[in-house]
C-alpha cells in the first residue's frame, strides 16, 4: 500500500461529475486484497467511499452542480433502470464500480452522476463529514443488512461482526425499532460503541458457542433477525444457526470462500437475503437523519490520518487497532 | 421396495389419532432412498402423505373425532408453539416425522392429532380424494414455494422442476395472481398439465441454456419469482441464476449434495427461502379450494395402483413413466 501522484481525473462521459474529496476512508473489504485473499494483478487505485464538493459536471448532468456537497456510494448507478427502480441500484444494469477509479484520493470522477450522487441541503459543518462519509458505505451497508433481515418492532436482532458495518447494523436495528439487539463482539471498545448505538446484550462467544448463547437468550429458538457483516464460512453459518425458523438473515459481508450446505440451509427454514448493499436506496433518508443529528454514525471512525499515511491506516485496521480509518486528502 | 404385513397401529400417546387411509401415494422424496442417494440402514416403513377416516383418538384429542375425513401432512405438529404460530409448523418444537411411521399403509398413527389433522366439512366424494391427498404434501409444498417466492399480481414466475410439486407450484402461482408463468419442462405430458394449470410459457432448455431462455423472456433481467422443486446443485443454481436482482427464490426440493457458492449468491442479490413446507399453514385454505372445486390438484396422479403394487409405483416414478402414483389401500 503506497500513495502515488496520479493525473487529476477529468470528465470523460457527459454524465460524469468530478468531485474534490472532503474525506476518504478504508473499508473492511479493502483488507481482502491487502491481505492477499482477493487477487490483485498489479498496482491498482483503491477506495470506494467518498463525500466531497462537486468541481465540474458533464454536459448531461442535471441534478448536481459545482459547489454542492455530495455523497455517493461504491457502485455508480443510473437510478432509472428496472433494477434501480426496484431498489437494487448496486445491480444497476449500467453500474460502474468506484473501487476501480479509486476514492482514496484528492479528486474522483463519478460516472452517472445524476443517478449516483445525492447532495446535502447545504455544505455541512466539519463535524458532520465523518457521518456523511459513513453513509457512503458502512452505514448504508449496515442499514441494508437490517432491512434485509426484516428488522422491526418487537424483533430480537443478533449482529455477527463488530466491524464498522456490524456496529452500524446495531444503529440501524435500533432506529428500525428492534426490541432487543444482541451484538457479538470480543473487543471492549467495540462492545462499548455497540451499547452506545443501542445494543441490549453482548455475546463474546463465537461459532457454536455463540449460537448456543443466542439460543439461550431467545427461549431456545434463535433470533428473529440476524445481521451478518463478516463474510466467512464461520460467520455465515453462525448467522444461519442463530436465526429461528422463519427468521431472516441479512448478509453483507463479502462472502469469500463460502459454500452454504444445501441440506442444512433447507432445514434451517431461514430467509436469506443480502449482497452488495444498494446504498443509493437509503442515501436521502440517511443524509436527513445525519444532518438532523438524529444518528451519529461517524463515531465508527476512531483513527484519522492524512491521506499520505494511507498505508498506516490499512495496517491499523488489519491489526484491529482501529475500527475504521478516516483519511484526510 | 416390498409390501409387508405389520401390526395395526394403536394409540400410544393421549394426543394421538389412528386413521384408516383412504388413499396413499409415492413422493418424489421417497425416490431418494429408493435410488440409494439417501442412506437407509435397513427395512423401514415408507410414505408421509395421507388422507383418511379417523378410527380412534386418544384421551386428550379435542378437535377431531372418529368418522371424520382428515388431511394431515408430513410432520406432525402441535400448532401451538412459537414456530407453529409463526407459520412454520414443519419446524414445530415438538414435530414428529410421519415418514418413520409409514403412511403407505392401511392404517396410520398420527401424533399430535389436534395440531396436525384438518377435517373436511363432510366426507368428500371419491373424485375429490386425490386432490385432498395432493394437499397433504405436493400441493402444500408447491404452494409454500410460491409463497416463499413472493408470487403475486404482476409478477413473472419461473418454475424449475416438472414433477408434481413443480406442476402444483404452477397452479399456486396462477391462483396467487402471477401475470406470467414459465414452466421449465422437457416432457410433453407434463408440459400439457403445466399449461392446463396456468403456465403461459414453456422452456425446454436446462442449466445455463435454460437460464438464457428465461433472461430472453424477461428483458434480460430474470424472473421476479422462481420456484425450485428439484433439489440438486444444477436446479438450485438454475433457479438462482434465473432470478432478477431483488427477486425471490422459493426452494422446496430437498437439497441433496448441494453447496451454494457464497460469492455468486452474494452478487445475485436474490432472496432465498424454502425448506420443508409448513403444509399445515395452508391446509384449511387448500381444503376449501378443493372442496369448492376451484382447483384440481388431483390431476397430478396419473397412475393408480393397489397398495400391494407399491413397488411398481416406485419403479414407474423412478423411470418417469408416471408423474405421481396413487396407492389404494
Amino acid at each position: 500500500m503506497r500513495v502515488e501522484e496520479r493525473e487529476d481525473p477529468r470528465i470523460v462521459e457527459p454524465t460524469d461529475a468530478v468531485i474534490r474529496l472532503s474525506a476518504a476512508c478504508v473499508c473492511g473489504s479493502d483488507l481482502w486484497p491487502y491481505r492477499g485473499i482477493a487477487q490483485v494483478d498489479g498496482p491498482a487505485p483503491m477506495g470506494h467511499e467518498y463525500v466531497g464538493i462537486v468541481e465540474e459536471v458533464g454536459g448531461d448532468v442535471r441534478t448536481v452542480r459545482p459547489g454542492q456537497f455530495v455523497v455517493g456510494s461504491f457502485f455508480a448507478s443510473d437510478n432509472t433502470c428496472e433494477n434501480c427502480r426496484a431498489g437494487y441500484q448496486s445491480s444497476c444494469v449500467h453500474r460502474v464500480g468506484i473501487g476501480g477509479l479509486g476514492a482514496q484520493a484528492q479528486y474522483l470522477r463519478v460516472p452517472l452522476a445524476d443517478g449516483t450522487l445525492v447532495a446535502t441541503p447545504e455544505p455541512p459543518p466539519d463535524d458532520l463529514v465523518p457521518g456523511l462519509l459513513a453513509a457512503s458505505d458502512v452505514l448504508g451497508t449496515g442499514w441494508f443488512a437490517a432491512v434485509a433481515a426484516e428488522v422491526g418492532p418487537g424483533r430480537t436482532v443478533a449482529v455477527v461482526g463488530d466491524g464498522a458495518v456490524g456496529l452500524l447494523g446495531v444503529l440501524a436495528a435500533k432506529h428500525l425499532g428492534a426490541e432487543r439487539i444482541i451484538a457479538m463482539s470480543r473487543h471492549a471498545d467495540r462492545q462499548k460503541l455497540a451499547l452506545g448505538y443501542g445494543a441490549t446484550d453482548i455475546v463474546t462467544e463465537r461459532g457454536d458457542d455463540g449460537v448456543g448463547r443466542i439460543k439461550d437468550l431467545t427461549g431456545g429458538l434463535g433470533a428473529h433477525c440476524v445481521i451478518e457483516a463478516v463474510g466467512t464460512q464461520e460467520s455465515m453459518m453462525q448467522a444461519i444457526h442463530s436465526t429461528r425458523p422463519g427468521g431472516h438473515v441479512g448478509y453483507v459481508g463479502v462472502a469469500h470462500d463460502v459454500a452454504l450446505p444445501g441440506l442444512e440451509l433447507f432445514y434451517s427454514h431461514v430467509h436469506l437475503h443480502g449482497g452488495p448493499a444498494p446504498v443509493r436506496r437509503f442515501l436521502p433518508e440517511l443524509i436527513d437523519l445525519i444532518v438532523e443529528r438524529r444518528i451519529d454514525p461517524g463515531k465508527v471512525f476512531d483513527l484519522t490520518l492524512p491521506l499520505e499515511q494511507a498505508a498506516e491506516g490499512y495496517k491499523a485496521m488489519d491489526e484491529r487497532r482501529a475500527i475504521k480509518v478516516l483519511l484526510q486528502p
